[in-house]
């Protein structure tokens, strides 16, 4: 299926006293190819596989095929993941009719926090939180698949 | 879980009268690393989704993990593999208490006919059927996400 998402920076805490839910993710990647990338997941208590094609041009649709998997083989495939996992907790918050996912990274990536929303139509529109600061839609480095390569703690060295 | 198999080339087609199936495979790759590959197959009517690890120091053992996918979803996944899909034919054998899979592969790799004999352990004896030629257990440029790459027809130019 293809997937329409817009990718902001967050500014502030504020919106975790909005969080309806909360929840751990540890990540790796087969591999961080721009055209294609595979994801292995733990969230939760779940564990999960995840295909992702390239963006189109204006980064707000891509393929994406996912499938969910045992904890068990989650952790073992893992372990087969090239090197920088990334470790975060996200948050989910409801504004309006609209669910936000914020991601705070830990490891080598804190001091990052983003957030997310699912659009069904590219000119959708939705209420936009006052933590959310500037759009990073469709910028690769933000990408999940690129900050396991190039950390935020190695950004501006 | 990890895989135990020793590989041969074949040198006749005399395998194919003892064959009791023979199934088409179309396979690609999501990423041809050599210490983790992601391949997408067709086998006859079912789809999979394969990952493998890096193979032992001897070529005889490797990481697999599979699960099974629809074929609409296996369809969709190699339009987004690598260029190189490999085409072929899978014949199976039985000698003696081991089935021998034979591919003979098509399209660019034309010419090129490999058997496999799954083991239980490293020293596991077996009966040595007269097509079975050279051994080639752990020659990377025998791995089908080689051949996807560099196949075949391109050797020795």
């Amino acid at each position: 299926m293809i997937e329409i998402e817009r990718k902001f920076l967050v500014n502030s805490y504020a919106f975790k006293k909005e969080s309806f839910k909360k929840t751990r993710i540890v990540q790796g990647f087969l591999n961080t190819h721009k055209e294609r990338t595979v994801r292995v997941r733990l969230k939760g208590d779940k564990g999960f596989l995840t295909i992702k094609g390239q963006s189109s041009k204006d980064g707000l649709a891509r393929f994406e095929w996912e499938t969910e998997i045992s904890i068990k083989d989650a952790n073992g495939l893992i372990e087969l993941c090239e090197s920088g996992v990334i470790d975060k907790v996200r948050y989910e918050v409801q504004v309006k009719n609209h669910i936000f996912e914020i991601d705070e990274f830990l490891g080598d990536n804190e001091g990052l926090i983003i957030a997310e929303v699912e659009l069904n139509s590219k000119n959708e529109g939705f209420e936009m939180p006052i933590w959310l600061d500037k759009e990073v839609t469709g910028d690769i480095k933000y990408y999940n698949s690129q900050l396991s390569q190039d950390p935020f703690c190695n950004w501006g060295k």
